[in-house]
């Protein structure tokens, strides 16, 4: 049975607001992403925007939902892509794809939803476990792309340090690209890694 | 000659404001930090908070100001207390020292601030060469307190990787605190710099 065309319209309606509340978010910041002011900026009426989200915390929430939703799938397509053959991808790729995940315009915006987290209660119980299962899949894509192997404590303490280290870079980049530091930095923790962690084989 | 008590009275104030401003901005966010809030928060007349900060511009950039110099008022503090040795502090006092400098009320400050300025271009223009020289200033004190030799390239970059880190746990601790792992990046990283960094004799 094909679905109503009305359905569809709502649902484009949804997808469009919550498009621009993802931008107003990074662009802006949290205090900013209200529910008038992403009804206009995705270019929808006010009463239209209240249907779909009828206060300010159920676009937040929304929001939130969307912008794991979308770094997630940007992950799971990165590792797709990997496609790690015998030996594993390069440290060097690994370490580019994993930086590259704390730099972008999602990270930008998790920035900004931390910082209204560490003054908001209830949103920090929203994103904190978020937070925590989307690390351990990042955490899980590097290993499984090295073929590290996780028996190991230290190849899984340095597997943790590599988030620590584009946490650190990511938050950096909130104010200043600096690839030339970067690329330091990816050979720097390059070198260590490859020395340090265990393969399996 | 004594200075007039009047003056006395009227730097107090303006030191209150500003203590106020930054535990605002710090809890609650640069969005938060208006000087009618401030002036409450200080328990002070909005007509005399306004008389030392008349608009909203003039308490961020005072308050700015007073982060940077009370960050670097801590640093050289710790300096101060650390007196090396010959062979310069332990590597693991030294992560220490610096890691705290990344998860203090002062870095939680920095990341609003960070955050806020990611959507104000003047305020970024503020905030970039103070934070640029905040880092160099931890650097150097790294390398003091470790007699890093700075002329190996090496060290150089494992130092400036070491605020990375320190960057990145900070970034963590805005949602929360996790000693356990903060201990086992100070080994994993302490092990690695102790092999890793040229000393001077």
């Amino acid at each position: 049975m094909p679905r109503e065309p009305q359905q569809d319209r709502s649902r484009e309606t949804r997808e469009r607001l919550l498009a621009a509340a993802l931008s107003t978010l990074t662009e802006q910041g949290l205090a900013a992403t209200t529910v008038s002011g992403v009804a206009q900026r995705a270019g929808v009426s006010r009463g239209a925007a209240q249907h779909h989200f009828p206060t300010r915390d159920t676009l937040i929430e929304a929001t939130i939902d969307e912008f794991f939703a979308e770094r997630t799938h940007q992950l799971r397509n990165a590792v797709a892509e990997l496609r790690p053959g015998a030996e594993g991808a390069s440290v060097t790729e690994i370490l580019e794809l994993v930086f590259g995940f704390f730099s972008n315009d999602l990270f930008h915006a998790a920035v900004q939803v931390w910082a209204g987290a560490a003054a908001d209660d209830a949103l920090k119980a929203v994103i904190l476990p978020a937070e925590e299962r989307y690390s351990r899949e990042v955490y899980q894509l590097a290993a499984l792309a090295l073929n590290a192997d996780l028996s190991d404590r230290q190849t899984r303490r340095m597997l943790s340090m590599t988030l620590d280290i584009a946490r650190g870079l990511g938050l950096a980049s909130v104010l200043i690209e600096d690839p030339d530091h970067r690329n330091s930095v990816i050979r720097t923790w390059g070198e260590t890694l490859t020395e340090g962690i265990r393969r399996n084989r």
